[in-house]
């Protein structure tokens, strides 16, 4: 086993995530093979290993769309630029981070999408008649651009992005928002029940919403600096895109309506929230829902045992076929080099084997999470294989939960609330609702923003931020 | 049942495939739901039911590709004015359809992608290193843009389009050129098996190669107009890439080697050729293995009856779950209304069932491509169903077939070719090799190119252009 290899450097991370949170991720991101830095300055290249991942959330959020009827399409990359001017909340936000191309015939601009609301209103204005049309209920998984002039850094924001938008349209206002609730509970459980995720579901205040939403709803993650990220959103879009690209259909009544419509999305985002909230020293932890391969088998022996610890590893690779589980079988690489690089890019379990192993007829099972090495009996691999995904996956959830509730301060007067945001916490309290208010924290409180109101509001108090009366409760904080 | 809908006018094709075959075309795809015109000239929009065909051939061939252990990836969408430049053959056969993007900043133009071997291959030059990194097999499903001046049609010439496009590095001429070849197989296989279409697979002649390519081989179908249908294509690309991009490998030898690379891809495309081979005077007709819906079931009941009706409907919805079956319980069109739908959009099996039929413990099955009718035992539904949509998948590929080989003439002269191509067919002849023939076939046999070359070469003759010796076998025809 002492191949060329051996001498080759291992190209672990060089920082912890403790002492440079930033450099950390940014190491993750690249040594764990997830993505790389384009020449085309703020674009990224998602390498395959960071696809997997992305794959994985679009097979369950796919499974999803089915069971709530929404069906996949596609529309064009390219907008009109008068599309854009005819919902003007909306053209005044997209404009200046749209990117235009230079159009090789005469007529109009065209815009790369930022995102696709106008020209898929503009073809729904063409198929909505009827009451029976509607709800209307379309989603699609495309790139998008969005000039970025802030830094940018792999998945949390990038000028190109992968994500899904969801567009529908309803005859009442009632199923309208029902609906952009329910598309925000969820990207909740994407988030928890395959990401293993926690985060706070809730109410953008009205500086923070959509530009040209009525109403947009978030759920955003805590990070372990303590800022937040936006991981997904749902917009009431109300009538206003409905009257301005002329959507109407026959009621049952007989008479014209305008309908109501939301739209929601998540982004590639979601894989930096992956890697901030589970990585540790030693790269990347993938949880096991989200990762589709579960397992590597890593084969331990001399020479002359080859053969048969090669033949034991693929007999147990084909038994956990259904878990992508693979025998890493590369010569000329230790061991240890193995266990290193699957440790950095994340995979929940290693399985080694090696000739004592054998003659004991088991394995020994580490989980990438706690380290934590059991012997296991080859003939119970799988009964507890797919336990021990199971119970890791939970344990990570209930970590990111405590994590999230670790970096929440309640506060009552501005006092407080400053010091604790300086001291990387999220902050609830109440607020009297006034924009000035949040202006003042993002002035003065370290550029800290609104993040959301929970959806649950109760009880009343006075404003953190002026002391006046105040009957809504919201969560301020840095913001990535 | 004779609910306000009842007068509506039902939306069928109001000309046939066989009188006027493009606005047949054109209609089909219309109101079969497939895909609608964009505003934005040339460009498309793909509907859920168009949408939902990608989606399959999407899944059908990520498995071969998983199978062949090729990784999807994905790759940004901007590529620098300066990377088309380094490989010239490539940046002269695709720089008059590039969109370009308006930079914002100082610095190079911004193309958007016509495909992507530049960007990829700047990256590929910093990944590669040594030749354990070979082989290199990365795919990625994008959209892609390519600015056509001439006339645009749905799915087969549209200015923005989606596809996949497979890009490998071998360290030596014999794997890549394997691996070319084998792709191509998988193409071929991806028509029969998944759409049921017969294709003819051969290798391109030198003028009709890939831009930068040493070689291309391509599958092409024939339409039922007789003009060939470009369905695929795979390029040995040499090492004019590497060398252009700089990428290089150490070999086992110690030494540094330009490796050898492929590409290959099919797009929205093939959606285009289902429609043209299959459909018929009804509308589509979705070969079964690429419907998800693989059967629609149509209730039949009076006001009384509605009940019982539809709850044995459900009960045989959710036997047959895992076909996609569904039930069209909508209130309000008539059965016949409901028939007349599902046959323009080609679902494969029509199960009808009403009271007598219950009475009977059976349902009327009527299969799309026949209009065969077949009483069947509802307990017998799980096995018949199945074997219907296999007989039906292997009936349309025999038509397909036939349907090939009828518009296929061997010809020996020039005067038997140009009356073959006036005659809607392709030709089958002996070809010098030349270019100037290729040209005179263009420019006097109404526009007629070289399909491909088959992939096994036999026999000799005299070229049915010049008449001078010839070994080489081509397919000519008027092509999409």
């Amino acid at each position: 086993m002492t191949g060329k290899r051996e001498e080759a450097h291992q190209e672990g991370l060089t920082v912890s995530k403790e002492k440079d949170f930033s450099e950390w991720y940014t190491q993750v991101v690249q040594k764990a093979d997830l993505a790389d830095y384009s020449p085309v300055k703020g674009c990224m290249i998602i390498k395959p290993h960071g696809y997997s991942i992305w794959e994985q959330i679009q097979q369950y959020f796919n499974e999803r769309l089915r069971a709530l009827k929404v069906k996949n399409a596609y529309f064009p990359l390219f907008i009109p630029e008068s599309f854009f001017k005819k919902e003007m909340a909306h053209a005044e936000g997209f404009s200046p981070e749209v990117a235009w191309i230079a159009n090789k015939e005469e007529g109009e601009r065209l815009a790369v999408r930022p995102t696709s609301e106008t020209v898929m209103y503009d073809a729904y204005a063409n198929w909505i008649r009827s009451h029976r049309d509607l709800p209307l209920r379309i989603n699609q998984w495309a790139n998008v651009v969005r000039w970025e002039t802030k830094q940018t850094r792999l998945f949390l924001r990038t000028r190109e992005f992968l994500w899904q938008e969801g567009h529908c349209v309803y005859a009442t206002q009632e199923e309208c928002t029902k609906e952009t609730e329910q598309y925000l509970q969820e990207y909740q459980k994407l988030c928890e029940e395959l990401l293993a995720i926690a985060v706070l579901p809730g109410r953008k205040s009205e500086s923070e919403r959509f530009a040209g939403a009525m109403d947009t709803y978030s759920i955003d993650g805590i990070m372990p600096d303590g800022k937040s990220l936006q991981m997904g959103t749902s917009h009431q879009l109300g009538q206003g895109f409905g009257k301005a690209f002329g959507i109407s259909f026959l009621g049952e009544d007989g008479k014209k309506h305008i309908p109501w419509q939301n739209s929601w999305g998540v982004s590639t985002r979601l894989l930096g929230a992956v890697i901030m909230v589970h990585g540790d020293d030693k790269g990347l932890v993938l949880p096991p829902r989200a990762a589709r391969q579960k397992a590597v088998i890593v084969p331990i022996y001399k020479e002359d045992e080859k053969d048969t610890v090669l033949k034991e590893a693929k007999k147990i690779e084909k038994s956990l076929s259904e878990y992508g589980v693979f025998v890493d079988d590369r010569d000329g690489y230790t061991p240890g080099w193995k266990f290193n690089e699957w440790e950095l890019k994340g995979i929940p379990l290693r399985i080694e084997i090696g000739p004592k192993d054998i003659a004991k007829k088991q394995v020994v099972l580490v989980r990438r999470d706690t380290s934590k090495k059991t012997p296991i009996a080859i003939s119970d691999l799988g009964k507890v294989v797919p336990q021990q995904l199971e119970e890791m996956h939970h344990e990570m959830l209930k970590r990111s939960r405590a994590m999230l509730t670790s970096h929440i301060t309640s506060v009552k007067t501005w006092k407080e609330l400053v010091s604790a945001i300086n001291n990387h916490q999220v902050v609830k309290a109440f607020w009297c609702g006034k924009k000035s208010c949040e202006e003042k924290v993002k002035a003065e409180a370290s550029g800290a923003r609104t993040i959301n109101l929970p959806l649950e509001q109760k009880g009343s108090g006075l404003c953190a931020i002026c002391t006046q009366k105040a009957t809504l409760t919201a969560y301020f904080g840095k913001v990535y």
